[in-house]
């Protein structure tokens, strides 16, 4: 049987400030990663957010940034391993907190943005994120970016991992994504991303830009909360993926 | 047999600011309450604190303060209960996560400041804080001022309380501190101060400024860290309980 | 002949978060109140939003507000006139940066918020504030509540004032807004609201929810920027106070 | 004649905690790069190390820094030239305001740490700064390492540079400073450091690791306000060069 799960970065608002459309893509998706108050969300939207992932019945993951509101946690920071340890145990801690005392428990962790993206080809700093998961909770689920660092550095901890791909994303022959800087980084045609995606899941291959086989592992899609098309989307790729027979479910039932 | 826990704030540097004597006040108190990220404290500072406390064999608890860096918490604002509620939880947690990381576990919450003096008097925040308490641990230990609005809606929602008294505070008849605005608030003599916290704990009660005797619970004492005294002081008042014949130790021993 | 200001809060969009309707309302105001980075705004989105008032050939002011990004500035704080001196140079300084950077200039300053309610009933603050706008550049005009501590502290000082009033809000006996935790602080018929703007400006009367004329000092009215209403509320102003022979533009223009 | 101004960063306390000896440092430097509330300093640190400069008679000069309080401004970050550009114009014109209401003037800005060290060495970076810098006040002068992509931006530009030399550190061949990776890149001795500079000054000249002279430009020495021998080394610096027959003082008095 084929399974997969969809996740979706939520939570992302502040204060007087609204992002994403979280209500209506909880509807599609099967794990939340939620953010903890670094580059983005704050203890009342954390809250809220916890609260509806629950109603929703999607399980709930911690979505620890860089700290660096302003930007996002989008610029690439010169933090050491010591440095992406430290925020990524009190990032978790504090959406924990928030979990506890709603009653629910954490399934997994997702680093965002660009401590995600450096966490994925930086060893050192893959494996200190790896140690802040184990150490805070070896039950947590390592979520990260298909054959990254990262991913590499959960296994050899001991951590479950689950291996994220892209629907929206084109791939290099080494199993990488496309630059953003590439004119051919994106795909805008839904049934194009629906396609690669249902072939990553029941083959285990994704055709690269340079017109290759590559082997790779697909255990968690990336869904998008924002932009007018999101919500759309999220829909669509959920329908198609039950038409084809593929199981959507948590990361963490699968596992289990 | 009388028993006291005596506690002081700790881990309240910053980044490449240091505050406080955390190292050598650790040797004579038995519980920390550790900063949190928001008016003090960041994850590096949480981390090398904890890891103090443990080494030393003081109990640990959080600290949680006011979103304030710049006033280090001190400042009053005019905070609705949900979002006292939200910022306690979400730096209970945070501490957590850091407490779970190093294999230790929290003993107690002791609000910092501003947050601490509103909710000794205001019922709504005092609320507001001891549910966010309970929900996040209810083994978890409130500490607030003896006779305050905080001691009494965490006896309300079902969690041990640790009252807290103070050596170098002068006190009124109905029980409150002298206001630090009055001339006389402080106790400057060491001998003064020692003399008030044993009354406090062997007969339970203090001589108020208008010299009548006030009935008092005390259960810890809060200690200093920072200042040119506090360390000499910290270790004056412990070998005096001692001498005394009172047992110090951390609240949660004497609770369980 | 009669004159008045229009102003309105602007660059209050911070990061990748979006707030107001700025370039739309634009075309309706004639003072633009710029965050300033503390309760909402960013160096950035200072920079596009002093170029598009100056493309608009509004005039352009400092909003200075209390450092929370998190509450939008909007819960009070005890800070001290002291503090409040410090922020406010701070933030006018800021953005004239950016002023002048564009070769543009500052015409007016009105904090934000909470800064503006407590500034309107605390004399101390209030004075620290006229002092802080009068040290920056003498030539400043404060904005300030009509009746005000603040527009009394600027006249004291010797800043130019411009007496703000509010078309949505009603009015007590004594010339103090209605507060908002009445149920009748507020109008939301725009024929009322209209009307009770033309009196204030023509007579310098206002009739109190008791049935009284007031008399008050109408310079600038405040235009919001957010909500699905704003924008059509503020040309529908604009042209009814145009209609009226009421001569609308930026209070530097009138006082010079 | 040789000259030489003697600058020191400062200002760098925030909100309770402290951070360097500037009062005592200030009696021996001629130009004072105060932080601007990005990587440290507030509002009222600023204030007061304003004042204490005036008080001095040192020159004034605006010490931007990257937006990390937490890192000290010492992490490096993916910002963009408009970035850059943005928080330059910001801080200038905070620390401006703040100097306004002192009724003094600024002299010169000196980036902060990690954008200090980007501009030195990413051209893009470099020219944001000096056209935010050039665009605030086209008086103002930029300080920049000796022989940087700072310091060619901004004579490109239009603003007077200053040449910053070091005396604590050593010299590759090519003029760069040696890495503080490698063992030999601080000179401990200060009879060393002492020569080193005189000759920077008297020659334009410094001995290079390789053992090679390599030509520089010093038109001001970088003193350190922190660490237990900094004020003693400033003291001994500047008589040194008063003994060398070097005229000490502030970069702008040389230009005028």
């Amino acid at each position: 049987m084929k399974v997969i799960d969809l996740n979706c970065d939520m939570g992302e608002s502040f204060g007087a400030y609204t992002m994403g459309r979280d209500s209506e893509v909880l509807r599609y998706v099967t794990s939340a990663n939620i953010a903890c108050g670094f580059h983005a969300g704050d203890p009342a939207t954390m809250r809220k957010t916890v609260r509806l992932a629950l109603e929703h019945g999607v399980a709930i993951g911690a979505h620890p940034g860089l700290q660096d509101l302003t930007g996002f946690g989008r610029r690439e920071m010169d933090i050491s391993p010591q440095e992406a340890y430290d925020i990524v145990v009190y990032q978790i801690g504090a959406l924990w907190g928030v979990v506890r005392a709603e009653g629910a428990k954490l399934q997994h962790v997702k680093a965002h943005g660009a401590l995600y993206n450096m966490a994925a080809k930086q060893a050192g700093l893959a494996e200190a994120i790896a140690e802040a998961v184990y150490r805070v909770d070896p039950e947590l689920i390592l979520f990260g970016l298909a054959g990254s660092e990262l991913i590499s550095a959960g296994k050899k901890v001991g951590l479950r991992t689950a291996s994220e791909v892209f629907s929206d994303r084109t791939y290099q022959s080494d199993g990488s994504l496309t630059s953003r800087r590439q004119p051919d980084a994106l795909i805008t045609d839904d049934r194009t991303s629906v396609s690669q995606v249902i072939r990553m899941i029941s083959e285990g291959k994704v055709l690269s830009q340079q017109g290759i086989d590559v082997p790779i592992q697909a255990d968690t899609v990336c869904i998008h909360g924002d932009g007018i098309h999101a919500v759309e989307f999220a829909a669509k790729i959920r329908s198609s993926l039950t038409e084809a027979g593929i199981t959507v479910q948590a990361a963490g039932a699968t596992f289990s």
